[in-house]
């Protein structure tokens, strides 16, 4: 258990979404013992937001007595130039690399070039993750077998395994286009993989989960159904585990994995590639 | 544009997913004219492994002549030994923000703390994120708009202004639930807010798009289709529009922007927090 040992205000400001700024400084924060209050304050691309925003962490400042910490990533120099005189610690969530890198390469980074989240940056790709996530809501939860070809995975197991979430997942961050099958309690008296799945066997991966676990999801959608039931969780999982087994599908346990844990395991192991943008 | 200077492989290496690694690697490549090729090696966490990796590492060095940057986040010691005789340029993506961090706390920084993107580190806040996916899927598209009392936004737009993946993303990334409305060409001769929206107007925002974006992108899905026409959608635009400022809905164009900006701009502009995990 973690001690709660200080208190301190956390600002991510960016000229962006931010979403570079909160996902490192959340990082490096939690490697501290520290009780936070995190406000993110985007496109931050003026003088005049700059100074609301100087005015925000300063009155943090004033009400904590605390300097707040400010993760930041700012191009122009105006505009950096207010933020460093907020009443915080400062730090810029890349420069810290750039440096660095920039000895290394013998070269000049250009803070301009390459904005991150941004469309512009490669259209194709944008576009690719898009369509993935298309293709993906509709082949989610066995909607549709049709065009399995432009499947790069094929997902299956019981309901309520982590299917969807890792589908969705696996399309938004990484431009997969993901299918997913769910085996239902009419399936298992006589488990197989689905006729239309079988030529694509070798993108097909199993999800699996403890049955004390689907015990307790199945009981937030169905409270003390049949279907949330201990006796048919562990048939459902027990039957599909040994059909895996014996179609040779390779498969993981979803159990103590977040979705970004399932989701990169998956690629790991089929040897995806990730599709960035 | 981008003039092609330099190649070089890059490697993003980690204990953990990766993803961390790669966000911040992406961002701060993006400041230079390098023409790259990128691998992600997660779940580094046994010498052994460590040692697979090196080799790949150093493969990639024999074979290109150049040194590969390596963005890498790995706790163990002994793990992190090996990574660190690899024949690259090496940036531990956390470190340069730690270390300054620890000093201005005046606290030691405990590695194993926190994983990003594990589902240990916040078991709530990821359980409101998986539910804000399944609530964002049942509002979709019009499908559904019982329980709005529920939602955190509304978004409303004609049929591929990016309504979906924004409400997606939002779900996945920030744990918002999202419903989204579409208005069809049968809506167009006496466009109004829905009923069932019309107490829920608060939280509720449009979206729009300029004309010739939306042909390109409705071309793509239905090819010389009246439902792609320039008169079409010039038309469904200029009264959606019309009605979302009678309406006095904010509404944002999301011509050329990603779904990371949409999304954040909503947040933005709506005040609703960020929930992170």
């Amino acid at each position: 258990m973690r001690r709660k040992s200080d208190f301190r205000d956390v600002f991510y400001v960016s000229d962006g979404t931010a979403i570079t700024s909160e996902t490192l400084g959340h990082a490096v924060l939690g490697q501290f013992n520290l009780e936070i209050r995190q406000t993110t304050l985007p496109f931050v691309e003026s003088v005049e937001r700059a100074q609301q925003v100087k005015e925000k962490i300063d009155e943090a400042h004033r009400v904590s007595g605390i300097e707040p910490l400010v993760f930041y990533s700012i191009v122009l120099p105006e505009v950096k130039a207010v933020i460093n005189q907020c009443q915080a610690k400062l730090y810029d969530v890349l420069d810290a690399l750039v440096q660095p890198l920039s000895k290394d390469l013998n070269m000049q980074p250009n803070a301009m070039l390459g904005r991150s989240h941004s469309i512009s940056r490669d259209v194709a790709s944008y576009q690719d993750r898009i369509a993935a996530i298309e293709y993906t809501l509709a082949h989610d939860d066995g909607i549709s077998l049709s065009n399995l070809d432009k499947a790069d995975i094929i997902l299956l197991g019981v309901s309520r395994c982590g299917k969807t979430p890792t589908s969705l997942y696996l399309a938004m961050q990484f431009g997969i286009r993901a299918v997913n099958y769910p085996f239902i309690a009419d399936d298992m008296n006589s488990l197989r993989l689905p006729k239309g799945i079988e030529p694509y066997r070798y993108k097909t991966y199993g999800l699996t989960i403890d049955t004390e676990r689907l015990v307790t999801i199945r009981n937030e959608r169905y409270a003390n159904s049949q279907y949330a039931s201990e006796g048919q969780c562990e048939s459902e999982l027990s039957k599909v585990e040994a059909m895996f087994r014996r179609e040779a599908i390779p498969y993981l346990n979803t159990t103590s994995l977040s979705v970004e844990e399932i989701s990169t395991r998956l690629l790991d192991i089929s040897g995806l590639k990730r599709r960035m943008c």
